[in-house]
C-alpha cells in the first residue's frame, strides 16, 4: 500500500465519485470549543464512503474477471457500494447480507440491481454461502476492508480532506475517522501521511465495539465479544483487518470510543447545524469531535461516513435535541 | 440587474459562501422517469441560499454605512443569512421576526449574534417597528428579495448550476426553483440566460400561496390571500417582488404548484436518497421535479433552497416514506 495506489484510485474515481464538501457551523465550533470541520461522506454516491473503495476495486480488476460478476459480504454500506459499482460497469453482483441488517440498506442494495442473499448471523456462515456461490458462478469476492484497492479507494477521501482543509489554512489537526474494519481509517492515514503530515488520524468506535482502540493500546489485534446488536451497525467488525491494522499502528493516534447516546446526539446536531443525514455508525467521529476530552488540536476534522439510516432510528435521534 | 452584478457577487462570495454540489440518485431518476439533478442549498452556510444574497448585500455596502448595522424582516432564512453575514463583518444586526416563526429559525438567528425583535403578524406592522428602529439606530434595511445586490447574490447559485450541469453534459433542462418573493428565481434566471440558454427556469410554490404562478399567467402581480399558517413558512410572501417579477416574466417558464403532502414526501425522499435535510418550503421544487406532470425535459434540475426545519415537522415528513 502506498500513496501512488491512492492517486491512481483518484484518477479512476474522477468524474464518477463525488467530491464531498468540507462543512462547518459556528454552533458546532462553540460546542466543541475548537474549529470543527466535517467531511460528509453521507453525500457520496450510495450514501457512504464505501462507493469509493468498491468502485476502485472494480475499476482496477481485469475486465474479463469483472465481467463474470462480483460478490460481497456486508451489513449494507459496502453492499450498496459494490452493487452500484457493478451496475455502472454492467456486471452482476451478489451480496450476502445479514437478515437483521437495516431494511433501508437491504432495499437500497436491491435497488442498484444486485441479487441479495440473506443469512442468519447466529446460525449460518456467510463465508460458506459465499464460497459456494463464488465457485458455482465464477464470481470475484471484494472484501470490505482487507483488500488493497478498497483501501486505496477510501484513501481518496483523505486526499480531499488534505486539499480542502489546507485551502482553509489548516496545517495541524486531529482527523477523526469512523472505524469498523479500518479501511477508511487506513486509506485516510496513508493519504494524510503524504499530503498533510501535520494531520493526525484517530479511529473512533462505539463503546462495546472498540476492538481498534484496544488493539492500538495492546499492540495486537483484539476481538469484539459481539458482532451484532449494536446501534452502529455499519462498524461492528470482529477485529481490525490484517492489512489495515499495521497501517493504523504506524500512522494513527490513540482510538476514541463514544456512547450510543452521544452518537445519537451527534446525528441530531448534524441535522440541526449541517443539514445532513448521518447514520449512527457514521456519526461516531462527529460525536468524538464534539464530546471527547482527549482532543488537543485547535482544529478537529471528522468524517460522517454514511447516512443510510432507517427513518424510525433517525426520528428517535431527533428527540435528543 | 445584469450578469456583471452576478459575477461581481461571485467574486465577493468566493471563499466565503460554499459551492454546493449537484446531487443525484438512481432511485429519484426512476421515480421521476427522467434525470433529476438537485442543488442542495440547505448545505449553504446558515442552512439556506439566503446567505449568498445577504453576504453580497453587506459586502457591496459602503463600509461606513455597514458599520452602523443592518436591519431585516424575515421569517427565518433571510434572518439567519443577514445575522451571520453581519457577524462575519463584525457589525450589528437587528432582525424583526414573526413570533410564530419556527423556533429553530429564531434560535438560529440569535446564535449568530443578532438582536431578534418578535412581532405579532396579525396585530403589528413590521414596517413600523423597522422604520422606528432604523431611524433610532442608523441601521440600513436589507430587503429579502426586492434589492438588486440580494438578487445578484442569489444569482451565484445559478452560475454554479450552469457550470456543474454542463460539466455533466446537460445542455437542455427545466430548472425548478423554490419561489417566495422571487429573489432566488430571478437571480438564477439571469445567470442561466447568460450561461446556459438551453435551461428554462420555472418557479415552484405551495398550493394556496401560488401568487407567482398566477401572476405569470395573468401578467400582473397577484396577491396571496394569506401570509401565514402555511407549512412552507419560508416562501409565503404577499405578492411577487417589484424588481423580481419583471425578470421572471421575461425569463421563466410557467409556474408549478405542489401540495403540502408532496412537499413532505419530497423531504422524505431527500432524506432517503440524498441524505440532506430539506425544510418544507425548500422541498417544493424537488416535489415538482418528481411529481409535476407538466415537465417535458429529459433532465430536470431543482433547488433544495433550505433545511431549517423543526425536528417535529421533519419526523412527521419521515412517516410519509
Amino acid at each position: 500500500m502506498n500513496i501512488d495506489m491512492i492517486t491512481a484510485a483518484a484518477d479512476r474515481l474522477h468524474g464518477t465519485a463525488r467530491v464531498t464538501p468540507l462543512l462547518s457551523s459556528p454552533a458546532l465550533d462553540a460546542l466543541a470549543g475548537r474549529r470543527v470541520l466535517v467531511k460528509p461522506e453521507c453525500l457520496q454516491r450510495t450514501g457512504s464512503f464505501k462507493f469509493r473503495g468498491a468502485y476502485n476495486a472494480l475499476a482496477a480488476m481485469p475486465a474479463e474477471k469483472r465481467a463474470k460478476g462480483v460478490l460481497a459480504y456486508s451489513s449494507g454500506n459496502h453492499a450498496q457500494g459494490i452493487a452500484h459499482s457493478a451496475q455502472l460497469f454492467g456486471v452482476p453482483a451478489v451480496i450476502i447480507m445479514p437478515a437483521d441488517a437495516p431494511q433501508l440498506k437491504i432495499e437500497g442494495t436491491r435497488s442498484y440491481g444486485a441479487e441479495v442473499v440473506l443469512y442468519d448471523r447466529g446460525r449460518e456462515s456467510r463465508e460458506e454461502i459465499g464460497d459456494r456461490l463464488a465457485k458455482e458462478r465464477g464470481l470475484t469476492l471484494v472484501k470490505p476492508y482487507d483488500e488493497p484497492q478498497v483501501i486505496a479507494g477510501q484513501g481518496t477521501c483523505g486526499l480531499e480532506i488534505a486539499d480542502q482543509a489546507q485551502a482553509m489554512g489548516v496545517t495541524e489537526a486531529e482527523v477523526l475517522v469512523c472505524c469498523g474494519g479500518g479501511g477508511l481509517t487506513a486509506g485516510i492515514a496513508l493519504a494524510l501521511q503524504d499530503r498533510a503530515p501535520g494531520f493526525t488520524p484517530r479511529p473512533v468506535e462505539p463503546i462495546g465495539y472498540d476492538d481498534t482502540a484496544r488493539s492500538l493500546k495492546s499492540g495486537q489485534r483484539e476481538r469484539n465479544t459481539s458482532e451484532a446488536g449494536g446501534l452502529c451497525d455499519a462498524i461492528l467488525p470482529p477485529t481490525p483487518g490484517e492489512l489495515t491494522f499495521p497501517i493504523l499502528q504506524t500512522l494513527c493516534g490513540s482510538g476514541i470510543t463514544v456512547t450510543d447516546h452521544d452518537a445519537m446526539r451527534a446525528m441530531a446536531l448534524a441535522f440541526q447545524h449541517l443539514k445532513v443525514v448521518a447514520e449512527p455508525g457514521g456519526a461516531v467521529a462527529l460525536a468524538g469531535a464534539l464530546f471527547d476530552p482527549t482532543i488537543q488540536s485547535d482544529t478537529v476534522i471528522c468524517t460522517i461516513s454514511g447516512g443510510n439510516v432507517d427513518p424510525q432510528i433517525f426520528a428517535q435521534a431527533l428527540t435528543r435535541m
